[in-house]
């Protein structure tokens, strides 16, 4: 932790009469210094806490800070991986989870209105009863909030079939930097009307403006879903194996990689008896016909040499995919000395996907590392992360080579630096590498021509220089 | 036409060493001067026709415009219904069409690079042999291009189930107003790094840049498909089960609605019987099951009273959808007096299609006139015009007052007043009405921080003031 004393007066706070509260309080301003990706010694505590009830409220703060100079930066859940929500140039950080509304769901529209801070499991179970869910969710689905899915235009395991959280946003109200309040996008299914504004904010990671209602496109939910677990002799017969049912057309859900590492993390967890060997998780959703697209998969697997592919459905399916969904835990559990950091999300373009991660373990090898691997394989998206002791200097020198490496390589081979958890602060470095100096300049043009005074989360997402 | 004598200056273009040709020859000029929208009293002869055949030539051309202040409109096969690539304020026109090279196609990507000139069933034609397809392929296709489908984020019958042009280009190639090149994108297929400069120049009717390359995305041809038309009592009927049909989850490739007045102009076009009666014309696409998915449709029709629902594949299919491909000339040559003018494309939530169906036809017989009404139903999207005398004045006014009216009906209740043809110049006066004054200035501020001068297409898009 950096510093505790306030860095910006923000007493033209006590003048509006918001709605929500303000606090001062250390423990309050300590909790809002970072996010998952946040190391603590890079932790900078914001001046002030806020937490808004309504639009009018952070109009208001947003065009009273934009006035006095002061940065905002918008938090919900905090669970981003790039400093995302980490207030570094202090400030105000607008804590958004109180504005956490699930309106009621029109299903002849297959649409709901929700407020930013309204956490994705909780509108996924709000649509349920009408048959409905919200395809998008990402892994995080439980504690995340929908507000911090759209900052990062996240996505997750189902994204491969339904694609990412900018599909299924149909409508945003937006706080733009002088505290103008505007809507983006349509609740119409398309529009050709005037400039994409929804798929600009949509990732920019509030520092185009802060979203303070969205609509949200909904699908049906599929009378059959089946999940399978299927196992192979190397990574490269399970790389080319999802790469290919993907180009094949096989119509999955999910298409996750686990390789051997991710497995022996996994056992060493809880009670599993994991195949300790690279495998591909899948699932399946469809409203009739599942087993032949099941049949369909496997046969595409066996042009791979997959040693076993188990179904299951239900509860027993739930289980197969609980390894999964602990993969965090377990890497966080696995060595008491070792800590699982420097996480990545690299994605590439699928055919490259045997390439990419053959890379991952070249270079983990080389820098003597334990590297699981693991992520949404079928969008060409790997999650890879490397154990390191943080006391140890070489190590953790080592671990910052081998994230840097891997970007590399996944730049190299026409991939993207993040596939999923944005820029933030952390991967500001990679945005030049990957999109070129025109295009760097065209983002910081359209940041300066909309928050023109540097409001709205200063120090992220466009490099400084 | 208003003008032949030149606006600007553009002798700079002789200094410039172009792969391309340069034209001032009057036809050519003239074949530049508007777009299938634009009446002819309103065209403007572009100073100059340029034809670039690469980037640099593109890129050489907007830069020396940009210096001397002369405007540059893309312009490629003219099938735009806003003048969109009409040239307002002169200048240069920029002939994309040369630049129509397909590459090769790289199936174990699922990707194509093409040039903005190529047209989009040619694209179509040189994926099929890898088994594959571009789905978002709009109506006019077969004969316009690429880079025009992109300029106005297109969309066709089957985007209902695929998605629009946005959702199948990945990475672009762009000249931007300085004649800088940039990258704006990622070939893989998701990506969170930094602002989504790709679904901004998407659909910015080349005002922020202009797209000299493609990489789009493409999908496997289903094994499966059967199309059908289904005929209904009453036009509620058959706009309510259209709807009732979308958002049960009836996993349709294309539903389009046909109006008895669409029918009666097609039956006079070509010799088909069609019941001169509302129709929902179906699609489906599957790798399997494709009979149950129409079972499924028929359960929901008949639940809306369906009449008869004929099914077909193969050629008997291409009959059944030719009336649907023939509607722009069965209503020209309708009625010797009339044309079929002020076409639409409002787009509502779903679930309000029939009620602006309903509106539709009040607003006509309300003004006494012919309207027939059809289109991407399950977007909730709507193509209509009005039948008039362009030499009665009475009638043409009603009939630009209908227009109106109907755009007006179509954002009181939440719907876009484009749905794939894009502003232009022609739906310039909605875009306020649609977006707020803070959206407006917001665009207007990005088209000033990408394009400082007002090279690119002046006088598109955003309004004046």
């Amino acid at each position: 932790m950096s510093q505790t004393a306030p860095r910006h007066d923000v007493s033209f706070l006590e003048a509006l009469s918001l709605d929500g509260e303000v606090s001062f309080a250390d423990s309050e301003r300590s909790e809002h210094a970072g996010d998952w990706g946040t190391e603590e010694a890079e932790e900078v505590l914001p001046d002030v806490v806020v937490y808004p009830e309504s639009t009018a409220d952070v109009s208001a703060v947003v065009a009273a800070a934009d006035d006095h100079g002061v940065p905002v930066t918008a938090y919900a859940a905090g669970t981003g991986l790039e400093s995302n929500a980490a207030p570094v140039e202090a400030g105000i950080s607008l804590d958004m989870t109180r504005m956490d509304d699930i309106g009621e769901v029109r299903p002849d529209d297959l649409q709901v209105d929700v407020g930013p801070g309204a956490i994705g499991a909780d509108v996924d179970e709000a649509v349920a009863r009408h048959g409905l869910f919200f395809p998008p969710l990402p892994s995080s689905g439980d504690i995340s909030t929908v507000g911090g899915m759209i900052a990062t235009d996240a996505s997750g395991m189902k994204t491969v079939k339904y694609g990412e959280v900018a599909d299924w946003v149909l409508e945003l109200e937006v706080v733009l930097a002088d505290g103008s309040v505007t809507a983006v996008g349509s609740t119409a299914a398309k529009s050709s009307s005037g400039y994409n504004l929804k798929e600009l904010i949509v990732g920019s990671e509030g520092t185009l403006g802060i979203v303070t209602r969205a609509t949200l496109e909904l699908a049906g939910r599929p009378e059959q879903i089946k999940g399978g677990r299927a196992t192979f002799p190397t990574l490269d017969d399970a790389t080319a194996a999802i790469s290919d049912a993907v180009t094949s057309g096989v119509d999955v859900a999910k298409i996750e990689l686990f390789d051997g590492e991710t497995a022996m993390l996994a056992n060493a967890y809880s009670d599993t008896e994991l195949p300790e060997r690279p495998m591909a998780f899948v699932e399946f959703h469809a409203d009739h016909g599942v087993d032949e697209e099941i049949d369909f998969c496997r046969a595409v697997f066996e042009a791979h040499d997959v040693e076993a592919f188990e179904i299951a459905a239900g509860r027993e399916m739930d289980d197969l995919w609980q390894a999964r969904k602990d993969i965090t835990y377990a890497a966080e559990s696995y060595d008491p000395d070792r800590v699982p950091g420097q996480p990545g999300d690299v994605t590439v373009p699928v055919g490259s996907y045997p390439e990419m991660i053959r890379a991952v373990k070249e270079i983990a090898d080389e820098h003597d590392l334990l590297v699981p691997t693991f992520g949404h394989a079928g969008d060409g998206n790997l999650h890879y992360f490397a154990l390191y002791d943080p006391d140890d200097p070489d190590e953790t020198r080592r671990a910052e080579a081998a994230y840097a490496e891997t970007v590399e390589r996944a730049l190299e081979i026409g991939g993207t630096a993040t596939g999923e958890h944005g820029i933030g602060e952390g991967k500001r470095k990679y945005l030049r590498r990957e999109h070129g100096d025109a295009a760097v300049e065209a983002m910081r043009a359209i940041a300066e021509a909309l928050d023109p005074n540097g409001t709205l989360n200063p120090g992220k997402v466009v490099p400084d220089e």
